[in-house]
């Protein structure tokens, strides 16, 4: 018999998130069924509360960067036992037998990914429902442990800032030697910062706003370059081996793309609406650089990246907020004004 | 002594191209003197004679894919003599000291490679004259050998449209086992076909007009996609390795970046005019696809493909043409009236 659940949901993509029961799904025979601790919140969450990626189902609980405690198992789960410490990114399913799946890379199944909230679960057909609840049950292939020593609600946005960070720098082979700019420094920019510099390459935050100087060296950066001082752009002419674009917004990436050397790789990860300006072919051609993106990582990457903070002592720089916040928490966020990362304390849902 | 050379020129971006005298320079110690027998029509020539990317000087003798015989050399030149089949591309100088001409990357030379014709002499700061005359002047290094057995009419667009394909075929290893599409039938277009045959590739080419099979697969095609027709856009989804686009108008590029596989790579080469509809970094972001460019290739690569095609008979197809047609093949180019490739018969500024 499901389970009722409390939560917070968009009811329409113009009201605000606001108090919603539901229910969860008994637990299948691989299921794993998590109390949620904490669940950060993802520039992601405000774009389909508010439909503006046009594809959003109503209601809807968003939230998937969960970290949360095993409450109980499916028959077939060996390996996780109640009161073990989890975490759930941004994916609940996948195929498992395409090319993608079978790479570990179910970010890019073939069938789609289910993902976390807003998504439809592949047995039953309803919408899958996320983070902002008291509770969720989750096929246990997409369930990741959470390492040791690390704070569980700093731990929370590696989920997805995290991920969404760790594996396009893996990917493009971020190490020693790799001259690395990232651009912006919200949640995902101070998540490529601290994996930058832990990888050890030689890290330049790109940002519009002086004085961030302290906190991005404080992160992990060796170098900020304003980009709104043309001295500063010209000087960093063709300097980088690697870009890691987090800016959420509409922008300009020509001027970015300038700095990168010959053969090197522009990586968007955080904008989804289309470049603006138009992208110059010539920008590309005259140096065979690439514009290429990277979605979130497969549950293995992300399993490695969380062991990796674990060995590392990395986590989110973060404000806690009660879940009756969120609303307000949204609108600071759009104001950029979070450092640097929302993680909901759960447990406020009970107040 | 300068020597007096017949040619023809633009003499503004809306004049014809008409007959044009001028004077080549007197060989440097390490010139080659070459009398032109053959030049192709690129249609770059088109561009730069209309100004249409605004950076044209005038009077401007256009052409790049030079054919010619040895007339003469400098003091220092001992690896030509006269009477040696040559040719000359695009470039007919370089820094030679920058990162990229140190790894035989001329055309990406940080100080601005100079083209064989628009361009500035980096020593006596004339402007550069190309292939539509009797003869040209060029520093031995920007010389290349025509190897035996090539017809030497049809060789001529090997000098641009060849390497500008060859060069992201090998950069980016098209070869046995390789899914390779090609979007446009055109003079790149179809030198793309050959080389990805010659690869042994597997090779599809994408066009919107029907009724080009039998002339793809005689160029090396194995299968050709109707670019115009949904099912079979649809059928293509995910299936190529690479993708070389040798459009040079503006035109969608997202139905192509669908049917690249994951992680891999969709190379501009014929584009140069901004990417519109925009990008949507989500077909990107989906796949980790990305989108780059090519631009011709270096002194060192452009040999080495010469000496490929003098191996395994490989030409451009081309339709010859006496001087005094030149404005009539620009319009024909225009309507893509032309199989493959225009070579200019220098014979006829004789006449």
């Amino acid at each position: 018999m499901p389970t009722a659940t409390r939560g917070y949901a968009a009811q329409s993509a113009s009201s605000p998130i606001a108090p919603f029961s539901f229910e969860r799904r008994d637990p299948r025979a691989d299921d794993v069924v998590i109390d949620i601790l904490y669940c950060g919140i993802c520039h992601t969450d405000i774009h389909q509360a508010r439909n503006e990626w046009g594809r959003s189902k109503y209601p809807m609980v968003p939230g998937h960067e969960i970290i949360g405690r095993v409450a109980a198992v499916g028959k077939d789960v060996k390996d996780f036992k109640p009161g073990d410490m989890v975490g759930v990114g941004c994916l609940v399913d996948s195929c498992h037998h395409c090319d993608a799946c079978e790479h570990d890379l179910e970010q890019f199944c073939a069938e789609g990914p289910v993902f976390t909230y807003n998504g439809t679960d592949r047995q039953d057909k309803t919408t899958t429902y996320g983070g902002y609840s008291e509770r969720i049950v989750v096929s246990r292939k997409f369930v990741l442990r959470l390492p040791k020593g690390l704070d569980p609600k700093a731990a929370a946005p590696l989920l997805c800032a995290g991920i969404t960070t760790y594996s396009p720098l893996r990917h493009w082979k971020a190490g020693k030697g790799t001259k690395l700019a990232v651009v912006g420094l919200g949640g995902l920019g101070h998540m490529a910062l601290k994996f930058g510099k832990a990888f050890g390459a030689d890290v330049t935050l790109f940002t519009r706003t002086p004085g961030k100087e302290p906190e991005a060296k404080r992160l992990g950066a060796d170098h900020v370059v304003l980009s709104t001082d043309a001295k500063q752009m010209k000087d960093a002419a063709g300097r980088f081996d690697l870009i890691i674009d987090t800016v959420p917004n509409e922008h300009d990436v020509h001027p970015y793309l300038s700095t990168l050397k010959r053969d090197s790789h522009y990586v968007i990860v955080g904008q989804l609406t289309p470049l603006i300006p138009p992208v110059q072919p010539g920008a590309l051609i005259t140096g065979r650089k690439s514009i290429t993106g990277s979605l979130i990582g497969g549950v293995a990457e992300t399993q490695e990246m969380l062991d990796f903070c674990g060995q590392h002592g990395i986590v989110s720089d973060i404000e806690t907020i009660a879940i009756q916040d969120i609303n307000k928490a949204y609108e600071r966020m759009l104001k950029s004004d979070v450092r640097y990362r929302f993680v909901i304390d759960m447990a406020t849902l009970k107040a």
